[in-house]
């Protein structure tokens, strides 16, 4: 399935465009219609990677008691043991007593942030969202569908912004801050979720001067650096310290950081991690100790003896695990697309998804002749609030789960229904 | 410290109780205030029981794999895996298919409840509690301070009903619910905290049908099985299936169940359980996953592969641990208090409490008394709503995390305190 061309479909001329489109639709057809079960859509581990984690189990070696002599297996301690602060401080880069060590799930965490923001106040005092008619947080775009979800769910309503590959455009976020009914905005700022970005220095700086720039008295950012140890290179990116930005322009209260294990240890099974700043931590407190007696300490407990001092060494095993897959990806995309002027697609060194956007109004297409022969890809959409994209262009590709040979498959699948759709869409508009 | 009498205090005469309470102070002074560290106010396993549990950690011996082949290390399945919700089946005596087997923690499960039913409905229809000005649950007293707290975060008004040996009170009950903006009856049916009491099958079958009887169309019955399984005897008391007697009375959307392994296991590292109708677990499951990528399906599969086969073996473990702490309370308050007139206690077959009631006007004092040399108890009014024991009488005994030595000394200590004040009130009064 290899095209042997050079040049850009739009330059092609018309007849000869015609016979390499029947020749790619006979090949779709070939396909067969759904036989195949292929999937490019799921940003979870794949089961190599999860069986890095197996000594988990068993390896606390009947020694349930934290270091400051907590027994684990009891309630309390509503911001975790204090290892699993360390090791939150490791992943995070920002000091353990400004950390809480929490349960399974960042997406919970973020969920209680929200609330709390929304009805209760993050600083204890008057400054609740809810003061606001309809609160708003921006959503830099492409980006994450469950942060949007959240949202929505408080009825926050979403304002898109643009992502460069300097992070969110810094032009549209001041100005959108101007109004004091925008509150926050979610950022993830190291591989970001989807097209692997990370924010520049500059990007970092001014975000944390954002509270200072906004309107609203009650501004947040909400970083979730959710991809923070997740390097693809031994050299991994670098992403500059909001926590030290915030203290140097006065914001330590407006910032708000997450992380997990999810994708460093077992997904779903793990520790989540909130950042900020003493009062924001203690608002937040209040609020978890009234519907937790305590996270799962010994799962904590568990974390930190798992991946104390190879932390470094567990994540470049996962690197070389995935490595490959991202690399098949770009292969791919190189060899079939090229040249064709049709597509442009992210090369991230870390995280976990390739960005892929391809002709205007084509998306939502190509992704329906995905699925009709069994490949299944992220909604289009997804990545845009309330599913709007407004270009009907991007699609997320997440080629962790998969086999090499399943990844193999569905790229060309993928790519096959690329070329036909967009040079369909070229002679349509001859 | 024994005394040597055989009548209610209140019918001694004025110069023989006087004696008598010089003598009581002077044993309280010579307690040397606050040098002990003795506690009877918290509701955890002791060191003993936890340690029964030990073999969770290790226990998969390398298979993560739940029985239908969902692989528990990676994301997903916000019901939690099927052997997991066969569990909750045991211990709740409802159809597996019933249940949600979620995260560490049940109080965490029920604020999900409340926040769906105030907020977003528990039918996935316009019926939510925020129709109400002031929506408000039903609170047996004494009862579970976790449960008030729950309430009063989310703006609901706790209106109290007194509890019997029986259950709650269904007269007082029925009238209340005759106002439309009562929605709920917290209960605890089973060993029931503070009293131990167990309700009656009578009390079941009416608290079934109280959703039928109330004026709200958004009435729940909120039936927290925290101690289902936790029997101090082999011959344990039987509760009345409250799943039956709601599918009977056609109320089977309108009774929420929760239990927990946290009092099984180790406590905070366990598995949560919900159990409702299907159309109640859908809306639950709708809010669930905006929050949740599931729950820590590795420990679910920890807990069913350790307590398979051996669940009523593992609990007869726990009664053999505290069952002599409950006789020892027992044993102190009748040689102490037993002909003096002057309190009155539960003598629970299961759970984690001994209810106490000393004479009206009592209780904070000698809970202040008690704190001065040393021990702690649950605050006074703890047990109410607002903590306001209106005849401020209650106080909570938790009898398991301490040592036998350790409830024994306590166990002085407060009889002794309840003595001297007692007396003291009596004279006073003359």
């Amino acid at each position: 399935m290899t095209t042997a061309t050079t040049k850009p479909l739009n330059q092609w001329d018309t007849s000869a465009l015609k016979t390499q489109v029947a020749d790619w639709k006979a090949q779709y057809t070939d396909l067969g219609g759904g036989n195949l079960k292929l999937d490019l859509s799921r940003g979870k581990p794949g089961v190599e990677q999860v069986s890095l984690s197996d000594g988990l189990d068993g390896i606390l070696d009947g020694n349930f008691i934290a270091a400051d002599g907590t027994d684990t297996r009891n309630y309390g301690g509503v911001r975790g043991i204090a290892e699993a602060r360390d090791l939150g401080s490791q992943l995070m880069g920002i000091p353990a007593e400004n950390i809480i060590a929490a349960g399974n799930s960042s997406l919970s965490v973020m969920h209680l942030v929200l609330r709390t923001a929304r009805d209760l106040g993050l600083w204890s005092d008057e400054r609740t969202w809810s003061r606001s008619d309809r609160p708003k947080l921006l959503a830099p775009v492409p980006g994450y569908d469950r942060h949007f979800v959240l949202s929505k769910h408080f009825g926050i309503e979403l304002l898109p912004i643009p992502m460069t590959d300097q992070g969110p455009d810094l032009e549209a976020a001041r100005a959108a801050v101007s109004d004091p009914s925008v509150k926050g905005i979610w950022c993830v700022p190291k591989y970001a979720n989807p097209t692997g970005c990370t924010y520049a220095d500059e990007t970092v700086a001014a975000l944390a001067q954002l509270p200072e720039v906004a309107a609203a008295d009650d501004f947040v950012v909400l970083w979730d650096n959710a991809y923070a140890v997740h390097d693809l290179y031994d050299e991994g990116d670098t992403l500059a310290s909001i926590f030290d930005a915030a203290n140097s322009a006065g914001t330590a209260d407006h910032v708000i950081q997450f992380a997990s294990t999810s994708k460093i240890t077992h997904a779903g099974a793990g520790v989540a991690f909130i950042g900020g700043s003493a009062k924001v931590l203690d608002a937040l407190d209040k609020h978890l100790s009234v519907f937790s007696i305590g996270p799962d300490k010994v799962n904590q407990l568990r974390h930190v003896k798992f991946l104390q001092g190879r932390l470094q060494s567990h994540m470049a095993d996962h690197a070389a695990i995935i490595r490959p897959k991202f690399a098949l990806v770009e292969e791919i995309f190189t060899r079939e697309l090229g040249e064709l002027g049709v597509a442009q697609w992210t090369k991230p060194r870390g995280g976990y998804f390739v960005s892929l956007n391809v002709r205007p109004g084509l998306a939502r297409k190509i992704i329906a002749m995905a699925k009709d022969v069994g490949l299944t890809l992220t909604p289009a959409g997804a990545t845009f609030p309330y599913g709007n994209d407004p270009q009907d262009q991007n699609i997320r590709i997440a080629p962790t789960f998969g086999s090499m040979e399943e990844i193999h498959a569905a790229m060309e699948i993928l790519t096959l229904c690329i070329k036909t759709a967009s040079a369909e869409q070229i002679l349509a508009g001859r």
